[in-house]
C-alpha cells in the first residue's frame, strides 16, 4: 500500500511513530495527482511547492518533538469556495478569476493549526450552484459525474490525490459527491463549523464539512474545525465534545429510525437493496429499528429551493449586474430566476422551514438516528439529464439527488454518508445517517459501526 | 388616593396585608372605566362580570392563605392582539370580528397564574400596523393621540382604568404610547417573553411587554411573563433572573452611553432639554457618561421597514385576498405595498440587520446602557400628519416616532421608557434606556434610579 492510499488515522499513526514522514506522504499524494489528475480534473490549482515546503516544516517540527496531532503532515484538498491566503478563490467561476484571498478561511486556518498540508484547491460546480461539477470526473468511471458541488473533493479523496477534502453542503453538496465517489461525507449540524471566509451560496442552508475515506477520519477532521466563531452569524455556541471518544461504542441498544415514506420512494432497486442490507447489518449488530414517518415530505423541495434560490440571487445580485456574461448558463438562469421571487414567497418558505424543523425534532424524540439512502441513484453519466425510477417516474438528476439531501439542510441536522456497496455497474452506493442537533458523535458512531462490519470503504477505484 | 390610582407594588402590599381587597380594587378600576372610558376609548371590550368574579376568587384564595404574589388581584388590560380564552381577538380590525380565542395566549396564561385579573381588552392600531390607535385618545389631552400601536393600554394605564396594560412592540408600539401617555413601557429583549397566542405583525421584530405606572411594576410584570416557550420559535433559552433584586442598586459606577448622533438629531427642543436634564440627574447620582456613536444610523429605518413590511404582508396575504375591503385604508396600503417587495430586497435588509446587531454589540462593550429620548416629539394632535423640527425638517409622525424606537427592534436589545417631564403644553416626555441583551435588570435599575430621584411618574392626567 502506498502512502497516498492510507487513511488519516493510519498515516497519523505512522507519522507519530516516525515510520512515515510528512514529506514522503505529501510527495506520494502529489505523485498520485500527477498520475491521475488528467483523467479526474479534480483540482483548480495544485500547490506542490508550498505543500512540500509545509511538509518539510511538519517533518522538522515532529522530529523536534512537536507532533500536533492526527492531522499533522496530512495532505488535504480545499474546495475552491474556501479562502486560502495567497490563492484566488475562484469558486470555479470566470467571474471570480483573480480574486486572491488575503487570509485563510476559518476552517483552513484551523486545519493548518492542526498541521494539515494543503495540496491544492478542488473544483466545485460554479459557485456551488449545482450537483454535477462539470470540470471533474468520477474516479470509478470517468464517463460519469463525480456529483457536486464538492465534486472535486469527492474525486480527489476517492482517487487518492489527498486524504481529506473540504466540502460545503447547501442541498447535499458534501453527501452527493461522497455517495457517488464512494467516500465518507459529513455535513455537521448547522452552526457547528464556521463558514467565515467561505463563498456563500445560501447562508441559512450552507454547511462546511469534510469528505474522507473513513468515518474515523471524518471525526478527526471535525475535531479540528468545529467550534463557535463570532465571524459567522450562523455559528452556534455549543460545546465541542471529543468526536472519537465513543466512536467504537457500537449500535447495540440504539434505536434507529427507518423512513416509512419519502426516502424509499423512487429509489433505484440496487440502491434500495444495498441500503436495506446495510440497515440489516446495523440491526444484526444490536440496533433496534423503528419505522418513522418523515414529516412535511411534500413540502421539502419547495422549502429547500424557496430559501436557496432567492438567497443565492441576493448574494450574487451585484456580480450578476456587472459580469452576467461570465457565468455559465445553468447558474445564470438560476440566479435570474431568483431575482423574480417575491419577499412574501421567501418568507413563507422560511415559515414552513420552521414547521419542518419542529416536526423533525418531534420525529427524533423516539430514535437515536435515522438511516436511509444518501441518494436514490448512483452516479449519472456525463450529459445524463434524468433518472428513470421503477414505475416509470422520471426525475431530473438535481431533483433526485437534492431530494434526498434537502432534509438535512432544511432541518440543519447532522448527516453522514458512508459507502454501503456498489451497483452492478460498479458504482458506489451511500448509506445516510441523520442525527439529532449537535449529535455528530452519535451519527459517526452509527457510521463507524457499519463501516467496521463491512469492507466497502477499503475498495479503490480502478484508475 | 383611590385604589385605582395605586401602583401594582403598593396595591399588592395592601392586598397582602388585607388592607385592600381585590374586589375593592377591581371595582375601583371598573368605576374608573365607567367614569373616563367615553373620553378615552381605550377598551375594545370591558369584561366587568368576569373580572369581578375573578376578583372574588382571588379574595377568597388570599383569605385562605393562598396569596400568589404581587399580581394577585391586580386589574390589568390586555392589548387585543393577545388571545384571551372565550373572547374575540379582534386586533381592532373588522377583518377579525368573531374570531373567538379558545385558549389564553402564553402571557395571559402566566399573568392569570400569577393571579392578575383581566378587566378587558385594549385597542391597538389595526393589527398593530401604525402608531396612532385612531379609536383611542390621550388622557393628558383628548385632542391628541395616545400613540400606538398599544395606544389602548397606554391610555388605560395612564387614565387609571387598570394598573398594567400588555403591549406589543415591533417598531416602538410599547414605548411610543408609554412615552406620549406618561407611563413606563418595557420592551424586553427579543426572545425573552413568549409571543405564543399573540397576533403577529412581523415575527422577527415583534416583542411582548408591559406598560405600567412605575418601573418596579414593569419589573414585577416581567417576572411573571418572562421565560422560554417552545411554542414561540423566537423564544430564547435564557435563565430568568430576579428582576427586582437589584432594582434599587442605583447607578453609581455604571457607565451610561449618550448618543453623539441619531437620537438627538431632529428632536423637539423641549424634549431634548428634558432628556438632557434627566441624563444629568443620573450623572448626579453617580453614573459616568460616555459619548457613543450610533452605528448604521443611516440604514436603521430601511432595515426596520425592509423587514417589517414584507413580513406583515406574508402574514396577511390570505386575509387580504379574502377580506381586503374590511381593512382600514392606511393598513391595506401598507400590506399591498409589501406584496411587491422582492425576496432579494428583504434578504438584504436581513443581512444589514445582522451587521447592525454586531455593531451594536461592539458599541455596548464599554457601556452598561444607552440613555436617549424615547421619541423626538410628544403626542401629536388628532389628525396631525407631520412634525416640524428645528431647522425646518418635516417628518411624518410615524417616521419620527419609529425612528427613535427602531434601534431597539432591529437589534432586539431591551428598551425602557420612563416619564421624564412635560412639554409646556402639558404633554409627557419619555427617557429611553437601552441595555445589553437579556439585561432587563440593568435597564430597569437605571430607570428606577431616575424615577426615584424625580416625581414625574406621580403626576396624574387632568381627566
Amino acid at each position: 500500500m502506498q502512502p497516498f492510499e492510507l487513511s488519516i488515522a493510519e498515516a497519523a499513526r505512522q507519522i507519530e511513530q516516525r515510520a512515515l514522514s510528512p514529506v514522503e506522504l505529501v510527495q506520494s499524494a502529489l505523485d498520485r495527482i500527477a498520475e491521475v489528475e488528467d483523467r479526474l480534473g479534480a483540482f483548480v490549482v495544485v500547490t506542490a511547492d508550498e505543500a512540500l515546503e509545509a511538509a518539510r516544516r511538519a517533518e522538522q517540527e515532529i522530529r523536534d518533538g512537536g507532533h500536533r496531532g492526527p492531522l499533522h503532515g496530512i495532505p488535504v484538498g480545499i474546495k475552491d469556495l474556501y479562502d486560502v491566503a495567497g490563492l484566488p478563490t475562484t469558486s470555479s467561476s470566470a467571474v471570480r478569476s483573480g480574486h486572491v484571498a488575503t487570509e485563510d478561511s476559518a476552517c483552513v486556518a484551523r486545519l493548518r493549526d492542526a498541521g494539515a498540508v494543503v495540496v491544492g484547491k478542488t473544483h466545485t460546480h460554479e459557485f456551488a450552484y449545482g450537483v454535477l461539477t462539470p470540470t471533474t470526473r468520477n474516479p470509478w468511471d470517468t464517463g460519469r459525474v463525480p456529483g457536486g458541488s464538492s465534486g472535486g473533493s469527492g474525486a480527489a479523496v476517492a482517487g487518492g490525490e489527498c486524504l481529506m477534502g473540504m466540502g460545503t453542503d447547501t442541498g447535499g453538496s458534501i453527501r452527493i459527491p461522497a455517495s457517488v465517489c464512494g467516500t465518507v461525507g459529513l455535513k455537521p449540524t448547522y452552526g457547528r463549523v464556521s463558514r467565515a471566509g467561505v463563498t456563500s451560496l445560501c447562508w441559512s442552508l450552507d454547511h462546511a464539512g469534510p469528505l474522507t475515506r473513513t468515518v474515523r477520519d471524518a471525526a478527526l477532521t471535525l475535531q479540528a474545525i468545529a467550534g463557535f466563531d463570532a465571524r459567522d452569524p450562523g455559528s452556534a455556541k455549543e460545546p465541542v465534545p471529543d468526536f472519537t471518544a465513543g466512536l467504537d461504542a457500537g449500535v447495540a441498544g440504539l434505536v434507529l429510525g427507518v423512513p416509512a415514506n419519502y426516502f424509499f420512494d423512487d429509489v433505484d432497486p440496487e440502491v434500495e437493496a444495498a441500503v436495506r442490507e446495510a440497515i440489516g447489518v446495523l440491526e444484526a449488530r444490536g440496533a433496534r429499528l423503528r419505522e418513522v414517518e418523515i414529516p412535511y415530505a411534500e413540502q421539502m423541495m419547495a422549502v429547500e429551493f424557496g430559501v436557496l434560490v432567492p438567497e443565492a440571487s441576493a448574494y450574487h445580485q451585484e456580480m450578476l449586474r456587472e459580469s452576467g456574461d461570465l457565468y455559465t448558463d445553468d447558474v445564470r438562469v438560476f440566479l435570474e430566476a431568483g431575482e423574480t421571487v417575491l419577499a412574501t414567497q421567501y418568507i413563507k418558505a422560511l415559515r414552513v422551514r420552521t414547521l419542518v424543523q419542529q416536526a423533525f425534532r418531534r420525529a427524533f424524540e423516539g430514535i437515536d438516528a435515522l438511516v436511509c439512502p444518501t441518494l436514490p441513484a448512483a452516479a449519472a453519466a456525463v450529459g445524463q439529464q434524468t433518472f428513470t425510477f421503477p414505475g416509470g417516474t422520471e426525475k431530473a438528476v438535481i431533483d433526485a439527488w437534492v431530494g434526498h439531501s434537502a432534509p438535512g439542510n432544511v432541518t440543519g441536522l447532522p448527516a453522514l454518508s458512508v459507502p454501503c456497496g456498489f451497483t452492478s455497474a460498479g458504482l458506489p452506493i451511500g448509506l445516510q445517517v441523520i442525527g439529532r442537533p449537535f449529535d455528530e458523535a452519535g451519527v459517526l458512531r452509527v457510521g463507524q459501526a457499519y463501516e467496521s462490519a463491512t469492507d466497502w470503504g477499503a475498495r479503490r477505484p480502478p484508475l
